[in-house]
């Protein structure tokens, strides 16, 4: 019997992409860059040639279940298990994995991402299957550790026991610290040592080992999953679903277990990875394809003349965009939102995505 | 019998205000800023108060027809005159006057642009109608001349004789020169000198001058409309008129009769004028309604940060604009174009309007 699983979480409705990325179609559902497929298109086919696509569970919210169905239709109605609120990844880490431990208490899962890119698919996969099949041999929390390739102050890094050389081996090693978001400064240093990786949010552990561990480090919030030996997957589970979700605090796995636990491993990864979380990120990815000025144009008919380090992104991608004179800005162009801002400035997309001005309420 | 005519020119196709106005929509056809009405539906409408609207002409190519019929349907079906191919205002002129005379000889026609903003229609009546009663009385070509408020080069401007005195007591006087589009420094002197009006573009004279003063200076060209007491409003008058628009040349109303003949009037008047012919005018236009940073934003919903003497125009009113740091941009945003420049750059737009380049021909 094949123990692998995989829990894909789509809940997010970040608004870092916005206007791009809004609500109602949050960025896990949006085409990445010129590619015809979507974030957890992606994501789902990365795992598919390994895990059986009935042991591929997906975790969002109701109101994104009819996308879920339509963009990943593989995925058995069943193994889309629907949040009543969002309340964090532990909350939903805890969900989904008594779903699984339930049907087979052998289970190892990987959990992902839904709106990461990872490009080397080939790399992604050997790495995954070897990472499987070391959780599944011993009490670990296992994350996936990226070689980071600048000191980007966005990322989370992970210091390996071991120091430089262990970590080039490419086996896995026991974490020593979790930084989230150092700034570039320290982010240099981290890098320079040799000892870090990005944390790719990507995590591999047994059904069994993540549910001690969470009865351990967060046993309020998991007490409000008690009873579910007699609900899931039963006419109650409805009601149990609700009553722990009411109850249980927000959580996050990092902070709540990762950073907990003396079960966690870093397992060195070779593929490519980004968390295009952000403008800025999606400049960093799509500069691939830019031209000798940095102008990175997102439409298929562009001018742009006198124009430097231009980030420009036409949800209609057949519409003509003609830019003459900007210098290190950003413009997103979707149907019912037209935004120009320097490319560093951060704040101006949270005075409608944020705050509570009713009148942008149909904006968000 | 009421002698009183108009002619509406709504033939043209400029690219002036592209992307908003295009080939299949130019500017008689938009919505004057935030009115609710076109251009072509503010000039009917200024003149239909003291001209029957049966007696009211509009003059187009082929396919504006149904745009004339949808925008002005008090219009008659048969006072929409086509012409068949573009040749500038005089071959119009001589066509449609040609149309009026033959149904009334003692007509006396006001000629209009269908795409200037004229908003004191009080004054414009009493001007109109004093200027109709003016050439109906003589052999006069009279010209509306306005006020000018500023040195503006794209113009045109009429010497008035007799001097600043004599231009002050509103009473038509002979012209004593034509100057279109003079640099600012001149068009500075010659409104310091104030002898000197805008040239509005709107005529009034009796059909059997227009046509008198046509065969006397325009001969080559009016030849070609030989024959009309036969053909127009028979069975033959395509015929007769696709001959005449194939022969004759192209030459405008101004410099082929306006600067030569020795009938040129000025009509001093009273109301504000503005040939909103590119974004430079639209926006000293609009910035009466501008904040105090000199911003112009034509849509409901906008946030303007950091921004100075920016005009930016959407045509879907309900989009959210969001702009920051722009000092002197222009922004346009149509359904399949969006362009972002300085306001001081007047050629980008010309390398998809003007420049053959097939890729760019759908956005023309």
């Amino acid at each position: 019997m094949d123990n692998r699983y995989c829990i894909i979480l789509a809940g997010g409705s970040g608004s870092r992409l916005w206007p791009v990325s809004k609500v109602n179609l949050p960025k896990q559902f949006l085409e990445v860059a010129d590619t015809g497929k979507t974030f957890i298109q992606h994501t789902f086919e990365r795992f598919c040639s390994f895990i059986d696509p009935g042991h591929i569970f997906v975790v969002t919210l109701p109101r994104y279940k009819n996308l879920v169905r339509e963009q990943v239709p593989d995925i058995p109605e069943e193994n889309i298990l629907l949040e009543p609120y969002s309340r964090n990844t532990a909350p939903c880490i805890a969900f989904s994995a008594i779903k699984i431990y339930k049907k087979n208490p052998d289970a190892v899962i990987a959990v992902t991402p839904s709106d990461h890119i990872i490009q080397d698919v080939a790399a992604f996969r050997a790495n995954l299957v070897s990472a499987i099949d070391f959780a599944a041999h011993q009490d670990a929390l296992v994350t996936l550790g990226v070689s980071p390739t600048r000191p980007d102050p966005n990322y989370g890094y992970i210091q390996a026991a071991g120091g430089r050389d262990a970590l080039k081996k490419g086996e896995p090693l026991k974490v020593k610290t979790f930084t989230e978001k150092p700034n570039v400064e320290i982010a240099r240093v981290f890098i320079g040592s040799g000892e870090f990786v990005w944390n790719s949010g990507i995590f591999v552990w047994k059904a069994k080992t993540i549910l001690d561990e969470m009865a351990k480090h967060l046993p309020m919030l998991f007490g409000w999953f008690d009873g579910w030996e007699e609900a899931v997957d039963t006419p109650a589970e409805q009601d149990w679903l609700r009553r722990a979700y009411g109850g249980c605090e927000r959580a996050s796995i990092d902070f709540g277990i990762m950073e907990k636990t003396d079960k966690a491993w870093v397992y060195p990864a070779d593929f490519d990875w980004a968390d295009v979380g952000a403008w800025e990120s999606m400049y960093n990815y799509a500069s691939k394809g830019l031209d000798d000025q940095g102008n990175v144009v997102l439409s298929h008919h562009k001018i742009v003349e006198d124009s430097k380090n231009l980030m420009a992104v036409c949800t209609d991608k057949e519409k003509l965009v003609i830019i003459k004179g900007l210098d290190n800005y950003l413009v997103v162009d979707t149907d019912d939102v037209l935004m120009i801002c320097p490319r560093s400035d951060k704040d101006i997309h949270r005075l409608v995505s944020d705050v509570a001005m009713p009148e942008y309420e149909k904006f968000r």
